[in-house]
C-alpha cells in the first residue's frame, strides 16, 4: 500500500505512516491508542535516553499513585480548571451480575466515600508526599521524576499527539529559593534541547514563552519548538519555574538556614509520547518512517538473495564472521547530558517466503538505517552491496569495509538527519518587518518578528492569521540596522520573537 | 529507631523495614502505595534485569489502554468472577464548580454510555487487538509484553505484597499449537527461576499447581515458591497455559499450513511490585535491609574521617585514583537469561553535619554491600577499612588491592546470599510420612509429603493446618526407600509435593 505523499495530504499521510510502520493505532477505548511493538520499540530507546540525562542531572524517579482524590483538586482553584473538569471520575468499586442474567452491571451499593479521578497530571498528589518529606533545608531541593500514564478526556484525538492516555515523565522538584528553582527550569529545558538535537535529530527554537501563554501558576515557561514538515512549530517539551503556589495550597514549608519558615518554590516539566509526533513529523519521507539511528529499533538488515537452502547457507557461513562481530558490536551516541552505549541492533531477512523486492519496501517503510545486499554470485569477489536508507546511495564494498565503518557510517547518517531538519528550519524562516509581508511568509515557515510585548497584539495577529508566539528566542534572531519596533502597532520592541502556527 | 526484631515481630518488622530504608509507603488514596526513590531505584533494576532476560527470549513490549470497556468482561464468564467484581469503575467524565460555589462535584450529565473499568489485569483488551493481528499461522507466535500498572480492590492492603495499584508485567502470547503454547509457559518459569536465583539470591521450589489451584482458565500453572524468613512460602510468580479459551472468547482464530481454521492458544504470566516483599522478606536481617549486589542501588559507600575541611580534601585526594577508577567501572553479573553490565554506583559521605556513627547506621540499614572508611592518620600507611555489610567482616587493605578486589567481592556477595537462602530453605525443609509429624513440622518451614492428588486431601488439610500444596516440583524431592503413599488417606501418590503456609 503506497504512503499518501507530503505533497498530497499531510494528515491523510502521517495517519497512513503510523498505521503502516506499525507503530501504534485506535483501540476500542475511544482515544486510547493501543502502541504497537515497533512503536513501543523506538519509545523505550527515547525513554532510555531521557533517563539517564535526569540521572546524570541528580534526579530520582519514584512512583505515586494512579488516582487522585477530588478534594485535592479543589487545593488550587486553577487547577481544577486547567485539566480536572474534563477527566476520568472513579465513582464505583463493585460490579454485580445483572438481574436478567446477561452480563454485569455497576453495583449502586458499591459507591466511592469520595471519588477518585484517574490522574490527569500528578502535582497534587506528589505535593501531598512532599508536604510530609520536607521540614528543613537540608530536604531540599528534593528533585523527583515519575515515567507513568497519565488520562485526559480530549475531544479529538490524535494518535501520539492528542490521545486521552498517554505516557509522559513528568518532574516535580521541590527548592529553597526562588533562583534555585528557576535554574532547574533552565537547565531542564536545555537537556531537552540536548536531546532533541543529538537524539532526535530536529534542532528546536528554545526559550521562554510570552507571559500571556505560561503554563497556569507558572512565573516562566520555558518551551522547545522544532519545525516539522508541513511548517507548523511543535511545543514539544516545557519546563516550568512555578513560585510558592503549590507549597501555600499544599501547606508546604520548610526552615531555612536562618531558622525562618519558608514556602517550598516549584520548578516542574515534562515530556510525553508526543515526542513520537515529533519524530515522525520532523522527518519522514514520502517513502516511510526516518529514523535517527540513535532512536532507531534496527540499525541493520541483510538481505541475502539466495534461490536454495544450500545457496543461503553457503551466504551465511560467508558472513559470519561479520554476523559474530555485529552480536559483539556497542555503538556510543554522545551529548551533553548522555553518552549511550547502545547494542547494535540487526536482523537477517532469510525468509523464504518473501522476495528481496518486499524485503527492501518493509525496511524502507520501517526505516532501518543500513541495509546489506549480498548475492550467491558476488561471494567470490567478496563484495556486498549497502545500502544507505537515509541517502538512497548503494555502495559496493567488501565486509571489511563495511566492518570497520558501520559505526562511523551510523553516526553520520545521525548528524546528516539533524544537518536536514536544521536546514530545513533555517530555509523556511523569514525576518519580517511588515504585518502584510508576515501574513504571506507565516503559511510558508517560522517568520522572526518584531512584537510590543502585549497580549492585545499577539491576540490580534491570532485572530487575524491562526499563528501564535511559539518562543522568545534565547539567541538573537535580528537583521543587521533592525528597527527594533513591532511589525503593527509601532510600539518599541524588545526583541524579534518566533511566531509560527502550530497544532 | 530501631527496626523490631525478627524473633519479636515479623509483621511489625517488615513494616519498619520499609518506612525506614524510606523503599515505599502508604498514600492518601486508600490501599495506593507511593513507591520512594531508593525502593523505585530497586524495582527500576529488577524490571531491567527481567526485561532483558524476555528480549533475550525474542519478546516484545507493546502498550494497551488503561481502560476496559465493561461489555469486554462479558466475554469470558470466568474472568468476570476473578478479576472484575471488585473493580476501580469509571462512570462519569466531567466536574463541575458545585452550586455552592464550595468546590468540584461530578457532572450527572457527563456520563459515559458504557463504563470503563480501569484494567485489574489485561488480557481482554489485548486479545482484542490479536483478533485484529493474527489471521495465518504466519502471524504466530505473537510473543507480546506489557509493563504497567494495575488496580484491584484489595480489603486488606499491604505495601508490595497486596495493594490496590501495583506495578507489573504482563505477558500473553498466542500460538498455533498447545504443546508450543506450554512449551512457552514452561520456558518463561525458568527464566523467572533463573532470576530469583540469579539475581533476587533466592532459591525457589519450581514447577506446577496441582489441577485444583491453578489460574482459572489454565491447563497448567507453572509457579517459583521461595522461602521467606518466617518458613512461608511467597507465590512470586506464575506461568500459565492456557489453551484455547481466549481465542475462543474473542473469536481469534488463524489459518493453519493446512489451510484450515483453527483457534489459536494462549500462554500468560507475570511478576509484580511483589518481588519487593520477596526480596525484604528473603534476605534482610535485624540491622535492616540485605540486597543482592545485582540489584542494590549503590554498591560502595566512603566515608572519611575528618576535622577540618583541608584533613577532607587531603583524603579526597588520595583516593582520586580510585574515585575515578570508580566512575569507569562496570560489573557484569551474567545467568542463563541475562548479562547485566551495571556500573558501580558509590557514593562519598562526606557530609560535615552527621557523624561518622551515623553514616555507618543509614548505609547499615539501608544495605550497601561495601563500605570503606578512610581515616586522615592512616594516609601515610596507605591503608583503607573495608567493611563487607553481608558478613559484618572488616578488613585493613590498601587502596589498590580493594580496587582489584571489588568486583569479585560483590560478585561473592552475591553468590554468599543466594547461598544462605538455599541454605535456610534446606535447613527448614522436612520430608514427613505421618499427619502428626506433618502438624509439628509445617509451622516451622516447608514439608514434602505425598500426596493422593485429590482435592478433598489438600482442602482437609488446609482447613485444619492452613498449609497448602505449593507446587508439584519438577525435582525428585524423596527419601530412599520411600512409601509412595498419602500420609492421610494411604491412597497411591505419584510424587512428594510441597506444602507450606503462604500469604
Amino acid at each position: 500500500m503506497a504512503i499518501t505523499t507530503r505533497a498530497e495530504d499531510y494528515s491523510a499521510r502521517y495517519n497512513d505512516l503510523v498505521q503502516q510502520a506499525e507503530l501504534a493505532e485506535n483501540s476500542s477505548v475511544r482515544g486510547c491508542m493501543v502502541i504497537r511493538p515497533y512503536g513501543y520499540a523506538i519509545w523505550e530507546n527515547i525513554h532510555d535516553v531521557l533517563d539517564q540525562m535526569f540521572k546524570n542531572t541528580w534526579h530520582q524517579n519514584a512512583y505515586f499513585p494512579l488516582f487522585i482524590p477530588k478534594s485535592f483538586l479543589c487545593k488550587e482553584a486553577d487547577h481544577v480548571e486547567h485539566f480536572a473538569k474534563e477527566c476520568a471520575i472513579v465513582t464505583h468499586y463493585r460490579l454485580k451480575n445483572s438481574e436478567n442474567g446477561n452480563g454485569v452491571v455497576v453495583d449502586p451499593e458499591a459507591k466511592l466515600e469520595e471519588e477518585l479521578i484517574v490522574r490527569p497530571t500528578s502535582e497534587t498528589i506528589i505535593w501531598d508526599s512532599y508536604k510530609k518529606w520536607i521540614s528543613s533545608y537540608r530536604d531540599l531541593p528534593l528533585l523527583l521524576n515519575q515515567w507513568a500514564n497519565v488520562v485526559r478526556r480530549e475531544m479529538r484525538t490524535r494518535i501520539f499527539l492528542r490521545s486521552a492516555e498517554f505516557l509522559r515523565q513528568e518532574w516535580h522538584t521541590a527548592h529553597a529559593t526562588a533562583e534555585e528553582a528557576n535554574a532547574e527550569a533552565m537547565k531542564m529545558i536545555d537537556v531537552y534541547r540536548d536531546f532533541s538535537e543529538s537524539f532526535l535529530a530536529t534542532a528546536p527554537v528554545v526559550w521562554r514563552k510570552p507571559a500571556h501563554d505560561r503554563f497556569a501558576w507558572a512565573l516562566e515557561t520555558y518551551t522547545i519548538e522544532p519545525m516539522m514538515q508541513d511548517f507548523k512549530s511543535l511545543q514539544a517539551g516545557t519546563s516550568h519555574f512555578l513560585g510558592q503556589n503549590f507549597g501555600k495550597a499544599f501547606d508546604v514549608q520548610f526552615t531555612n538556614e536562618q531558622n525562618e519558615l519558608e514556602y517550598v518554590r516549584w520548578s516542574s516539566w515534562g515530556v510525553s509520547t508526543r515526542l513520537m509526533w515529533n519524530l515522525i513529523m520532523a522527518h519522514s519521507d514520502d517513502q516511510g518512517l526516518v529514523l535517527p539511528p540513535a532512536l532507531a529499533p534496527i540499525h541493520l538488515a541483510i538481505v541475502p538473495i539466495f534461490k536454495t537452502a544450500e545457496d543461503l547457507e553457503e551466504i551465511k557461513s560467508f558472513l559470519k564472521p561479520l554476523t559474530d562481530k555485529l552480536d559483539q558490536t556497542y555503538i556510543t551516541f554522545s551529548s551533553k547530558y548522555a553518552e549511550m552505549r547502545k547494542k547494535l541492533t540487526w536482523k537477517m531477512d532469510d525468509d523464504t517466503q518473501k522476495s528481496p523486492g518486499w524485503k527492501f519496501h518493509e525496511r524502507e517503510l520501517k526505516w532501518v538505517p543500513l541495509r546489506i545486499t549480498i548475492w550467491k554470485r558476488d561471494l567470490e569477489a567478496w563484495k556486498i552491496e549497502v545500502f544507505t536508507r537515509a541517502t538512497w546511495e548503494k555502495v559496493q564494498m567488501t565486509v571489511e569495509e563495511f566492518s570497520t565503518n558501520m559505526e562511523k557510517m551510523l553516526l553520520d547518517i545521525q548528524l546528516l538527519l539533524l544537518q536536514k531538519n536544521k536546514s530545513f528550519r533555517e530555509e523556511h524562516t523569514y525576518y519580517v518587518d511588515s504585518y502584510d509581508e508576515f501574513k504571506e511568509k507565516i503559511e510558508k515557515g517560522f517568520v522572526f518578528a518584531h512584537w510590543d510585548g502585549t497580549a492585545e497584539t499577539a491576540e490580534k495577529i491570532q485572530e487575524e492569521t491562526k499563528a501564535t508566539i511559539r518562543c522568545i528566542p534565547n539567541e538573537w534572531f535580528v537583521k543587521q540596522n533592525d528597527k527594533w519596533v513591532d511589525m503593527i502597532s509601532w510600539k518599541p520592541s524588545e526583541c524579534r520573537v518566533l511566531f509560527a502556527k502550530s497544532y
